[in-house]
């Protein structure tokens, strides 16, 4: 399962004095991902994030590696589901080597907390926004 | 309980558009802290990883963000500790306020996987160097 | 003039706490736009730094900075024109935003030597693939 | 000539896949002395950047790279001096081999401009706590 995907080689300076990528890099691959999607089905991030009565601040997030990355690697990241809580949604990401899916470098979770965007309290219930870009199904419509 | 601790203050451009530290430089506090615990107790890192028969790739790693960090926020980054199985090791990790133990802005952990340094196999046991860095007890030390 | 651009937005992440680009980001946007000129033009990168007689390190780079970058914001990132020495070469780039070729953000330039991968020293001359894929007029071609 | 310095070690992330320093990260060696210089002689920058009348941000930066640097590296980074003109200031930067000022690995130049905090037109006029705390001597002193 995929909901979307880019595909991006893994660059230069994305790389460790070990030769391979930098473990934390690959949040941003991840989240560079997810902001992609969000923009891409309608999202105005920087709007939401200047007036927006709510932000999605990442409470947790984690990743497996599987197989180490290189540079020039053609990777395609994917975000291979969603879900929901109350006042909070996690987000799955899978990278592989593109074109070979079983060919799979890491994994990785974020946890998003709604809050109020002044007092950094939890909301009520999440957008409906999130739901309808994350595939979510919500509770929320009749 | 706490084996080794930085004091560090929040980077301005460790900021993100939302005022608050961008969540992948977590990481990048904490490898820094746990690079300079080994290298305090006497780990060569630059020639291990040039001639060592091993390295140790994290192969996992996870956070949870408690309280966010801000611009010129002092902070204390703690390894609170560590554990070993066969052929890896656990590091757990505190971001607290410097000064105020109770002040959590973040915990985190990440595991270690010693692998031969051409073949990315596993090794068949963690170097004793490692335990003692890390203060986890030897099951190989008579 | 512009010989190759690519259309960037700014990230959350590339913000500082003084909410515009952090300065050292820009070489990040333009580092990645010559590394795609050179992949799109037929320069495989990562075999020509693990296998190639030369490689070609930054020596000098220096930017502008005319009007902040913000999140979100709409870029492009020109790679206005090259020029060539005798063993080194200078690249440079210009920085507007995306539509309106009068809105400057930033302008750059980076030199860079070709050396022996191996020593260091300077190479006798550019490779001719370096001159076709920045433009350059080759001294070297009848 | 040296007004500050600090002692530093090149990071396993700050490597890129060429097993140099990622020429972009000199920056952040410099900007971070520059802001601990800065902090060590009494300006409360957090404060300044929230409720100061006036910013400072970098309006041109340059760097020339002598020497390769590599994991493991102990280096000093220097500011060597600075000067003024009538809304902005220039600092200079020296990276060195630590205790040995003759292998220069690269020197580096930032210009700020003092520019209102909100509308970021020039100051009439830079900061005396600026003047103070870089060494140039003050003309609007008597």
């Amino acid at each position: 399962m995929c909901i979307y995907s880019r595909n991006i080689h893994v660059r230069l300076q994305d790389i460790d004095a070990a030769g391979i990528l930098f473990f934390a890099q690959v949040f941003e691959y991840c989240h560079d991902t997810y902001f992609a999607l969000l923009a891409d089905r309608g999202i105005d991030l920087p709007h939401e994030l200047a007036h927006g009565a709510h932000i999605m601040p990442l409470v947790h997030c984690e990743a497996d590696f599987k197989s180490p990355m290189r540079f020039g690697d053609a990777v395609t990241v994917a975000i291979t589901g969603a879900s929901a809580g109350k006042s909070s949604y996690r987000v799955h990401y899978r990278i592989t080597g593109t074109g070979d899916p079983e060919d799979v470098r890491c994994t990785a979770t974020t946890i998003h907390a709604v809050v109020d965007r002044q007092t950094f309290r939890s909301a009520p219930r999440i957008p409906d926004l999130i739901y309808e870009a994350l595939e979510i199904p919500n509770p929320h419509t009749p």
